[in-house]
């Protein structure tokens, strides 16, 4: 909703805005149904009085557009004018409401609705504060920037070989050998899931995932057809995977250091039965290590580092230790399996942004890369630090965490199971947006995961305060 | 392969060449079965004599790494060290064989795989030439890049609201009425058409495409299921596509403007009655206009601009027009359309690259694209003559051509049923790629689309003399 009334002797702003209304309509992009922001809101954006916003309802309403119900504002009417139109256009809700991919859920909805509003404090979001990222450092690295015609064209189907050979230089300092065919370039480590999933996966496999898991937000292996089954660690574990499989495909998923939501990792035992009973079984694994290089102090190396017979598919991205708008990932694997999903990007975008891939070599070759994860992770650490001061002052009777070892993430566990989505929308109505720990974990009434990377030192302690008059009136009921 | 030996006064050349090649057996990279280049190319890619490839390959198979077949060379074999290997290995071509994704076919697989060889001539490469990107010109703007911290974050939705306002100013000029809410940013048009088939449709539903189609030759729509079906323009069309369409979901896809391959644009009447037709049938148009900006002289205004009823969803890009390298296309739709499009996105890739965005966004508002496409065209109109020339030369007697009224290409017909996978071989042998028209319509055997601007002005000489005298060959025999 970009437009706004002008003020014009020839028609009235009331005029304008029913022309306007009515165009909106017409032209399909609001269907039957469709309910208008309330009109304290639309006066606002117009720049209009609201009563200018009363009237032009009123003719609406008059002519049969709209329709109002009482307490819940106007909604594009469905009565015989609509008829006529809804029959010259396509039925888009049908085609929508019928088509391959689900609708994701509610909740989760619910928050990337409400993410850009920026009058909401958002505790739980898992991206960079915009103070965190390196703007002023990208915008002058890119005076440095040499771009080569080559360079700038359709790209080669595995991504730049510049970038993967810096990336190559990158991995082997956390053990990992690779050569530049061993490397797929992807738009973050979410699209690599989606070409895991139907690049290497037949509809109905299996595939293992942490019960809490960042899996259960996101559902790129549930939309193309693929069962979700958590894995429990311990000494059964490899029977555990053997009877769930029931000899179908399958492949195992986890981010086993600072786990998303979490922030836990995976002790050298815990990595060494996974790799060990999926080798057994000839299950692939999935090593999701996004948030590596945010560790405060190392931590053991990937899976991947040790793996001997390409049984392991590792993925790393730029997005939260650089930039998450340069969507620069990378999926290390068996040069087949990285030519396929190479093939199958190319059927899907013909790759990633070349100026994004181009960036990011220079970035690693430059040591800026280097550089700014120090930065960043020290950052990181500071705030920490001062959440973990708010919450010992506001929680220590509600609620449990542990101390982040790195990341993003603090796992906060409420003594009482009062996280449901009364909670979240009692939160919401208050104007503080939080991550529920149902969303990853669907039984979970528990958690909340508190994000440091994203809300101010201010907003943190205003929103921690919120949550935790509303978590004290929740206990008590 | 990127790996070489190297001078080393412990390990012969041979010894490190065996080594390799063991570790790529062992890590999975190269599976059973898998073919090695010959001797004589892997002796140029490692800088050795042929005589120590020749070794190693010899020391490899006592050890029972490889096998050779005679006259087929040297091929990882599945003996028994072999077998004790892939025990412990995940089944990777299982996994790739019985995956959701169908394999591209076998013509475009090794168009696509020839296309980064630099030795070949390309008369069919359907991008700009090197030559033809303004690279110098994009890496000077980069210097008068802003980053805003907010803009390299993950981006909304719909994508940068900078970049949809300025493709807003753009679309008015053809006639298109948008909101911001009306675009969906999209990392390229083939990626519009993967969101729209996995995000509009459902499985099973029919596309209608006309009969040479560039969508023979990608496959978004029929890797999630769904039914091609060309259609014909006549009097008796909306009669084809009810019968047709059977009552079920349909959606019709068409480029009526500068057609690829053939080049051909719809006249005014073929516009509107494709658009009656699908409006009287509720059956939602794609319009695929990304070629529209290399019109070499102004053609009719899109389908779009007289959609009354939301019914067009209308694709562009900047790929065949600035840089393919940037990923940056968009659809224009009724706005729940677009949300929902943008919805399917987010859960694909969380969005285009920002960096890209940004450029984009920069060189629409600036000018320089206008000025850029301004020049291109005209490049392009002197490179369509020069090529006309050459063909008025060489093909008179042989094939006919239409003059090319803009983008990239020309669609030369063969008298002489000479265009099958035979012909596209042997012009491979010779080095010479092209794109033969059966892979835009599975029956033609007359047609092979060529493109003036890929090719230098020598290289499309030389490789219309290697085509001509193969096809003279082919019409003899």
């Amino acid at each position: 909703m970009d437009w706004k009334p002008s003020h014009n002797p020839h028609h009235t702003l009331q005029a304008q805005i029913v022309a306007w209304v009515a165009a909106r309509i017409e032209h399909g992009d609001w269907a039957a149904g469709t309910r208008l922001p309330a009109q304290r809101e639309l006066a606002a954006r117009w720049g209009v009085n609201r009563s200018t916003v009363q009237a032009a309802i009123d003719e609406l309403r008059a002519e049969g557009l709209l329709e109002t119900r009482r307490g819940s504002g106007a909604y594009v009417s469905g009565s015989a004018w609509n008829a006529l139109l809804a029959r010259s256009q396509p039925n888009w809700q049908r085609h929508i409401r019928a088509s391959v991919h689900k609708p994701n859920r509610h909740t989760i909805r619910l928050i990337n609705d409400h993410e850009p509003d920026p009058s909401l404090i958002r505790l739980g979001t898992g991206e960079l504060s915009p103070e965190l990222l390196p703007a002023g450092e990208l915008e002058r690295s890119l005076r440095d920037l040499k771009l080569d015609p080559r360079a700038i064209g359709y790209s080669e189907p595995l991504g730049s070989l510049r970038l993967r050979r810096a990336l190559g230089v990158q991995l082997e300092r956390i053990g990992i050998q690779t050569q530049p065919d061993n490397i797929c370039i992807v738009s973050g480590a979410l699209q690599a899931l989606q070409l895991i999933a139907v690049g290497l996966l037949e509809e109905g496999s299996t595939v293992f995932h942490e019960p809490v898991s960042y899996l259960n937000s996101v559902h790129p292996f549930q939309s193309a057809g693929m069962r979700m089954l958590p894995f429990r660690h311990g000494s059964q574990l490899q029977e555990q995977l053997a009877r769930a499989a029931r000899g179908r495909q399958s492949l195992l998923y986890a981010v086993p250091t600072l786990n998303n939501p979490t922030g836990r990792s995976w002790n050298l035992d815990q990595r060494s039965s996974v790799y060990d009973a999926c080798s057994e079984l000839r299950i692939p694994i999935v090593e999701d290590d996004v948030y590596r290089d945010l560790l405060f102090a190392p931590g053991p190396l990937p899976i991947k580092a040790a793996d001997r017979s390409g049984q392991v598919l590792y993925l790393g991205s730029l997005s939260k230790s650089l930039s998450p708008g340069l969507r620069i990932g990378w999926v290390v694997a068996p040069s087949p399996v990285a030519a396929r999903l190479a093939d199958v990007k190319m059927q899907t975008d013909y790759g990633s942004s070349a100026f994004s891939q181009e960036i990011a070599a220079h970035w690693l070759e430059s040591g800026l890369y280097e550089r700014n994860v120090e930065q960043l992770r020290e950052k990181l650490r500071q705030r920490a630090l001062s959440t973990q001061e708010m919450l010992n002052a506001r929680f220590s009777e509600l609620a449990d965490w542990e101390p982040p070892e790195g990341g993003f993430y603090i796992w906060l566990r409420f003594r009482q199971p009062i996280v449901d989505k009364g909670l979240f929308r009692r939160l919401l109505a208050r104007k503080v947006l939080v991550n529920p720990g149902y969303i990853y974990d669907p039984g979970d009434l528990h958690h909340i995961r508190l994000s440091y990377a994203y809300a101010s030192d201010e907003d943190m302690r205003t929103g921690l305060e919120v949550l935790r008059e509303e978590a004290e009136r929740a206990s008590r009921t």
